[in-house]
């Protein structure tokens, strides 16, 4: 490239010697831009990044090599077995806070789960089964200390909603619990998968919006579905739209049925409900909130033993099994024809569990001030998933409201995690008989008081007020599960989320720049209503990152227009403000450009030159000015190149 | 916001009054950057746009009311019409000069048209239709000049290749036709109905490098499609990918052939190329190539016809059915079976011929300097494919090739595809009957002779130059055409070039910035390698225009990441440089943010307090600053927001 390029052709009329210098500055920095070293190849750059993890690897193996090989197998252990570190550190006041918060989520947690169990369909059983085997594999492996890990509502209801499309869980109870722990070693493979292959961001594919959106309308479903158990009806819709459950609900209290069941629900819920507006009130009730579900179970249950309730048409819980958890790998059947469609449910329930977890992770992460190792936390939710399949556990995850309560409850590490699954592990060994007269109106009603917490009006309003895009995502998710089913609701999430990306990327904005006064900076004219166009310039910037295929004609156009606009336009007195003989485009946001973007500013530049206009460019970036460098763009407009806007208007100035 | 927080709460121990006099403008400037006008609501700007909209239609129908009807009639048909406009200004001299290049084209039309109606599967004489009737639409309707709109060889192969698998051309040819005419007319009414409702947009989603794969690809499965013509063979495969093709060809060569097809179709392919070849070296001679396959196709069937050379295996055209374009009305049968699949071919096929058409024009224009309406050229590409539809036609558009011609003939006017039309159209007349000996491997190597300019390896190789992520996109389309199928190859190159999109902002860069020395200004330290690192700040700049769902947690960590690595790094000495106190985030790039992105600012806010260091941001954007003020994020830190870098560096070094 000629440096005589550089320099504007233009014969200065000053001779001040300030000009000169400054002239001379301006030169070198044009230098810089045009000039710059060579940007990374992208072949090269994954050449590297293998290179760089090699040279970690190698450092690491010969730290190691120095070292004892029973050290090596404990540091390797350590890594895998975060609790041999902080265990390590454990002390007896420590234990003493974990046992109180250990004992009061297991309280919480015992009815929640026979109730999440009757939601995914599956025999109550299985609720205190995976709050059992789960807890106490993650409390060994993982890195999030107050994240308290079991069943949890929007899972079961996903699980439940898509597998009892394939088996029907009233006549063939077997096989749809088979399809269930097969859905469950899938979604542990496939979260292992994701941490082990660094997979971490499809989780962030759930937009926050999306997620309050789709967390809100479950909550909503499954309030739904809890109707059954409140009104204490026996038949009742499979589906989870909001319409056939209405349907269901109004078939249902006009065939006769039992008040007594509702009565007994709404009581209690109203008793757990003022318990935790108590609670809220008052910080130091809020044990009287955890255990208020277990309080209620005991009373009702003893209320209908006493009074025979059940006889007169309360429905009760029944025959709960007792005992360990049961081995379910000959439960894990590979031949069954609905492998593909169970997998599938897997990936999508992978997702949504890990999506909770490390929302719930690292939002109390955060509080306490550390880091959370996204990676390693889901390779420890996936193996805690892969065992929970062979010992008769469902998908388990970390639960929002229990994990609440755990921090609440003063929490120091997982032990209390052990204490929680150590507690329903006493419990189903010893207890469930005493769980036959539980009313199954109660458990509707301890998921229905879990409810409210996950429905967060506040949080919706505050993202319509920040972002009407981002709102669209979080109601078209809502809607999507309220009308249509689950897994659409997250489908469109997703969709929504994503084509907000597409459509900034095709359609993006352009800006023109004028002075801020008092300084060599230049500003848009709409932000900051002090900045002065500069007669005879236009100076545009585009607002987008990527000049690329999708965008690069619009903007074409767009420009095109802004020149034609901009001399059609009258100052007050009627008159044309001005001919522009010099568009200037602020390169800095641009990162990027294509092949379609350089033959886009090649047409512009043709344009511009048949109307005698010139075209500079100001600030490209590396990649940007390379591109333009080697496809000769940078001297079909004879170089001019500079490093801000307001070296570009001083050498049009200085012409 | 209180104002008090602007300035950073420290005591200048310097009294100078120059300081005090910039500290008080640097205030000015904050209060510039924190309090900038409300930034256009999504939903305002979609009512202001519907307002724009219904004024200018006011505007133009209050400058009609004023008018005469007689004038308000023309001026609209003026508008629908150009050729009302343009034709005024016509005269007998360019008259001459689109006589020249009308015959010119009509000479290479003749032949090619009967070629690729044969690629198309069906009769010749539908070839000749289609460059009757849509050439003549388009001169009274069309806006480029210089195009020549008639069948082209993409198009055709693309029909014959999804339309093929409805129904068997060789088996049920009528049956065939129709379909084809049903999804001419389906196209036509896609592509009108993209111009209406301004979907212009959607022939960008072909990239330039996927267009340059795609054309190439489907070269060279047309020309191994001609083998059969070129053999002489009557049974071949209907597969267009590569592999099939060279089975079938090896099984030709393996049965009986006649070798007399392939003689006469290879010297004159030789002919041909050779004028070609002329033409280009000598700019004069440049008819010759334009009429040598004519000559070539009179010549071939002279020879044929006196020495009875069909009675010997050589394969000729026979029977052209003559006369005036029939009406095909009754041949559009909405009735069919295939209905929805013809309308999804009609789809894609309006996309693509599309893409072609505006892409020629465009070229054209902006060499002779004037701006093509894409939304209107659409509208009359889309009312001619209707109306050829209507009149035995399939699907027309701009040729490459003819057009090219065209304009070097000297076209003036689209008066030029008017003598081309009647030309054409006068032969079918008359002269079809002398087509009845035509070799059918002249044709094939008419259309061979064309391919070379499709297959654009230069092009190829600047795109590898340029952009890899963008030969990868050309690649994969031209290896999907070749190996799978044509609507594979687009589909794929569809999908190449949207990830790139995609990638791009899940996985954005972050760079580290440096003072650029003798300048404010702060640059990248890999681009600018003069720049400077101020010790215990770290500076950084995110590559990308939104912080979003998708990549704000990898932002996070990035930039967590970058804290840790800085102060890991050690000097030349050995010791570690500085602790960072002040991390800047320059959001000069980023456009707009979400509400995952803000939380992210709100949770890297909370990591860094937790280090004892502090977040500055330096020129938030429009949109961007005001969703930081309403999410209070301003004031969690202390309302640290400068206009530049520069000035939050010299707030932190003042302090």
């Amino acid at each position: 490239m000629a440096s005589s390029a550089m320099i504007p052709t233009c014969i200065s009329s000053s001779k001040d010697m300030q000009v000169d210098i400054e002239k001379n500055q301006s030169h070198v920095r044009c230098q810089w831009v045009l000039n710059p070293p060579e940007p990374p190849n992208p072949w090269r750059m994954v050449t590297d990044l293998a290179e760089k993890s090699i040279l970690r690897w190698r450092k690491n193996f010969s730290t190691l090599r120095h070292e004892s090989w029973a050290r090596v197998m404990f540091s390797t252990l350590q890594r895998i077995f975060p609790i041999l570190v902080w265990g390590r550190s454990y002390t007896a006041t420590k234990f003493r806070k974990d046992l109180l918060a250990g004992l009061t989520i297991a309280s919480l947690c015992i009815p929640q789960s026979i109730g999440y169990a009757t939601l995914a369909n599956l025999d109550p059983q299985y609720g205190l089964y995976t709050s059992v085997v789960p807890p106490l594999i993650y409390a060994v492996m993982g890195t999030a200390q107050e994240i308290a890990i079991g069943p949890v509502a929007v899972v079961s209801l996903l699980l439940s909603s898509m597998v009892q499309k394939l088996r029907d869980p009233v006549f063939d109870p077997i096989a749809y619990t088979k399809l269930i722990l097969l859905a469950t070693l899938f979604a542990g493979i496939f979260q292992t998968a994701f941490g082990l292959f660094r997979l971490g961001f499809l989780v962030d594919f759930l937009s926050h919006a999306a997620i309050v959106g789709f967390v809100g309308g479950a909550a909503i479903v499954i309030g739904l579905q809890q109707l059954k158990g409140l009104l204490g009806v026996s038949h009742f819709t499979t589906k989870t739209d909001i319409i056939s459950v209405i349907k269901a609900v109004w078939q249902a209290i006009h065939n006769p049925w039992n008040p007594r069941n509702f009565i007994l629900g709404c009581s209690f819920l109203v008793f757990i409900l003022s318990t935790r507006f108590l609670g809220k009130k008052k910080k130091k009730l809020f044990w009287l909130a955890s255990i208020s579900p277990l309080i209620s179970v005991v009373v009702s249950t003893l209320l209908v033993f006493v009074t025979h309730a059940d006889k007169n048409g309360v429905k009760i819980v029944k025959h709960v099994k007792g005992g360990l958890n049961p081995s379910s790998i000959h439960m894990l059947d590979f031949n069954n024809p609905y492998v593909g469609e169970v997998a599938k449910i897997g990936l999508i329930v992978a997702v949504v569990a890990l999506t909770e977890s490390v929302a719930v992770g690292r939002s109390f992460a955060s509080i306490k001030g550390y880091q959370l190792n996204g990676n390693k936390e889901m390779v420890s939710i996936g193996i805690t998933n892969i065992i929970g399949s062979f010992t008769s556990c469902y998908v388990a995850t970390g639960s929002f409201s229990r994990t609440a309560v755990n921090y609440a409850a003063g929490c120091e590490t997982l032990v209390s995690n052990i204490v929680m699954g150590m507690t329903v592990l006493i419990s189903l060994q010893f207890m469930t008989k005493l769980l036959y007269y539980t009313p199954t109106a109660i458990l509707a009603s301890v998921i229905l008081s879990a409810l409210p917490g996950l429905i967060d009006i506040n949080e919706a309003l505050r993202i319509w007020k920040l972002d009407k895009f981002d709102f669209l995502a979080c109601l078209s998710a809502f809607v999507g599960v309220l009308f249509a089913s689950v897994e659409i609701g997250l489908l469109v999430a997703v969709a929504v989320s994503f084509s907000k990306i597409i459509v900034i990327s095709i359609r993006p904005g352009t800006e023109t720049l004028g002075k801020l006064p008092g300084t060599d900076l230049f500003g848009d004219v709409n932000q900051y209503p002090m900045a002065v166009k500069i007669p005879g310039l236009l100076i545009i910037r585009l607002k987008s990152a990527l000049l690329c295929f999708a965008n690069a004609t619009f903007v074409r156009e767009r420009i095109m227009k802004w020149v034609s606009e901009e001399e059609e336009s009258m100052d007050d007195k009627g008159n044309a403000i001005s001919q522009i003989q010099f568009v200037i485009l602020d390169m800095s946001n641009l990162v990027n450009i294509d092949t379609s973007g350089i033959a886009a500013l090649e047409e512009l530049h043709k344009s511009l030159s048949s109307h005698r206009k010139q075209l500079a460019i100001a600030n490209p970036r590396w990649q940007v000015i390379h591109k333009l460098k080697v496809s000769n763009f940078v001297n079909k407009i004879n170089g001019r190149v500079f490093l801000t806007v307001e070296e570009a208007v001083r050498s049009k100035i200085q012409c």
